[in-house]
């Protein structure tokens, strides 16, 4: 059972980021990072060697999805999901908790595990613990999750702190289920809402378990950003220095920021491909909606400070003229841009960890972004 | 006025098959040549650099498409068409005079041109030959055409003589409105219908005015394909040696085949983008529907003989996976298959009539593909 797969290597002075390596069977990760997301195995428009253009260190995928379609079986009879979507490093998928939990009147929760109906042709299905890890033993990622409870927010303090003994007694479960230690790493998921003693309870509980890392679960569901922050303030100093620590589901600018100074190593959003397909590109001057008129014959890079291909290529113009023609390079050139955007912005950050400029290197970031100061 | 662009290079010795050097702007170009479509500046779902990797030679993007949306002055404003779509080889642009004659009640024809309303905003338009050159000049294609009338199929006799003539005085009209003979190549249009005669007028009138190359129009509408075979039959005899033939709108395997035994330079079509992205793929054995049942659990290339991107790096169950769950990566793929599939047909017929086999390789493709004897 490997579970020493992180190792700190560098820490800001003025803050609490840092810069780690994270081991996998797929190859080393530098954090802190942002791993673009590939629901259905493939990050909606990219070939892998684009992502692999744009320095992607590692993916998440989702088990629902994969499960749902085309199958976990199929994926392991075609060699793992790696084999499957043809890429070669390193893959997270998530426990599937996650969206189980959020088709509402369609899924049954009870303490065994949780009944649903899927949502593409209403066929009855069950997830426990041990049926999620069985489903990510077969999908075969380099860090799979435990099946938790996703609770909605606002929740009252008795109904988390139920929901976070059932996600220790899952978590359990999980950890006992799981017959892939030697190569993938299984991690446990912190919750407790916005509460402090709850998430101090969940922490304490699943560190006794000893996972080889940490999901820090049920923040970025609706809550004020700072009560987001708060929990982070609060948790990370209680999480192990040699352990990856993983706000999951969060990936605007300012969050990945603010996850950053107070600790965190890993994150995962749709942000970036999502916003792309709707025609907003995320730029160093901040968003820029493609299909504004101001853009008609705008024959500049979509950034002028950005490298990718699309920035290299492309002008605003032709950019815009792809969105009004419903073409899907334009879905393309977004995308792959807002995802550059993002993993440069990570690279960043790591650099300013290690030259340890890390917080002026935030305002300044935050500061042309935004177009007002980094609170911090 | 730069009129001898064309240099045969290789002629069949038992068919009408001939290779052949088509020198433009922006590049030489080895004939018998494949057009992909660029409709709105974009081959749908490729980049340059794809469209590239698979030896695409020369583009066809559509005046009509572009007159109307981003509108030609601005692509003049961009640099041009090449610059526009970061296209740096050569470019065909048709007349406009398909896709407005194809509007049905939308347009009126008079011996002047063509009112419409456009198919996006309903605004209403005036397309002369005149205008027709006007817009491809600022467009700065390597090849245009000249506005022709083109008329349904079935049509009788008297009809089409008269708009044969019509055709006839319309390219006049094209060749002294052209003001860019340095840079691009004003190809006269043969139409015709299935008539012989009236082929033969058509092309005595237009051959008479000496444009650097032709098109044939007008096939490829509804007619039995034996009968576009006839046309070609008689037409391409009458045609001079050292200029380009170029039949228009033509993309299927078979008839590429028989358009190249009968001496046939130049094709274009949607058909291989457009079928990729309703998910039918051309392969070596024939065509392959990827949704289909069969290929659920097929871990095995989609065309075993094929080199392309797609066939090296992926599965049909992962293809049929991406089409089923509505990922845009599947039109990719099957749209790069697609293309490299006919490019290199088109390269393999060159080959064969360079090395004097080509009635010999086309029968073993026909049959291959088609499970039927070449009839030839
Ligand atoms: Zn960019
Ligand atoms: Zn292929």
């Amino acid at each position: 059972m490997k579970k020493n797969i992180f190792q700190q290597t560098a820490v800001s002075s003025e803050s609490k980021g840092r810069t780690g390596l994270l081991t996998t069977t797929h190859g080393q990760i530098e954090t802190p990072i942002f791993m673009p997301v590939g629901t259905q195995a493939t990050v909606k428009t990219m070939t892998p060697e684009e992502l692999k253009t744009i320095h992607t260190q590692i993916l998440l995928s989702n088990t629902y999805h994969l499960y749902m379609r085309p199958g976990h079986d199929l994926v392991a009879r075609a060699g793992g999901l790696h084999s499957f979507m043809n890429w070669p490093g390193p893959i997270l998928t998530d426990s599937g908790g996650f969206q189980v939990f959020s088709l509402g009147p369609l899924r049954k929760i009870t303490e065994e595990g949780v009944a649903f109906q899927s949502h593409i042709d209403g066929s009855r299905h069950f997830i426990s613990p041990e049926k999620s890890v069985e489903i990510q033993n077969s999908l075969g990622a380099d860090i799979i999750m435990a099946f938790d409870e996703c609770i909605p927010y606002p929740a009252d303090h008795e109904y988390v702190l139920h929901s976070v003994d059932r996600t220790t007694r899952w978590a359990k479960r999980c950890f006992d289920a799981h017959n892939r230690w030697d190569d993938q790493h299984l991690f446990g998921i912190i919750q407790g809402g916005i509460f402090h003693d709850l998430r101090q309870r969940s922490a304490e509980a699943l560190l006794a378990m000893d996972f080889p890392g940490y999901g820090i679960g049920g923040l970025s569901v609706g809550e004020p950003k700072e009560s987001m922050y708060d929990v982070l303030d609060h948790l990370i100093p209680q999480m192990p220095q040699d352990k990856p620590r993983y706000l999951m589901g969060v990936g605007s600018p300012d969050c990945l920021i603010h996850g950053v100074l107070r600790g965190v190593d890993m994150f995962d959003c749709v942000l970036p491909t999502r916003i792309a397909r709707n025609g907003t590109a995320m730029t160093s001057m901040g968003q820029v909606v493609i299909k504004n008129a101001v853009h008609t014959e705008a024959f500049e890079p979509l950034d002028p400070n950005c490298d990718c291909y699309t920035c290299q290529n492309y002008s605003r113009a032709y950019l815009r003229h792809l969105f009004k023609a419903n073409e899907i390079l334009g879905l393309r050139l977004l995308t792959w841009h807002n995802l550059h955007f993002l993993l440069h912005l990570m690279k960043t950050l790591r650099q300013a960890i290690t030259e340890d400029h890390l917080v002026e290197t935030c305002r300044a970031f935050y500061l042309q972004y935004y177009g007002k100061p980094l609170e911090w």
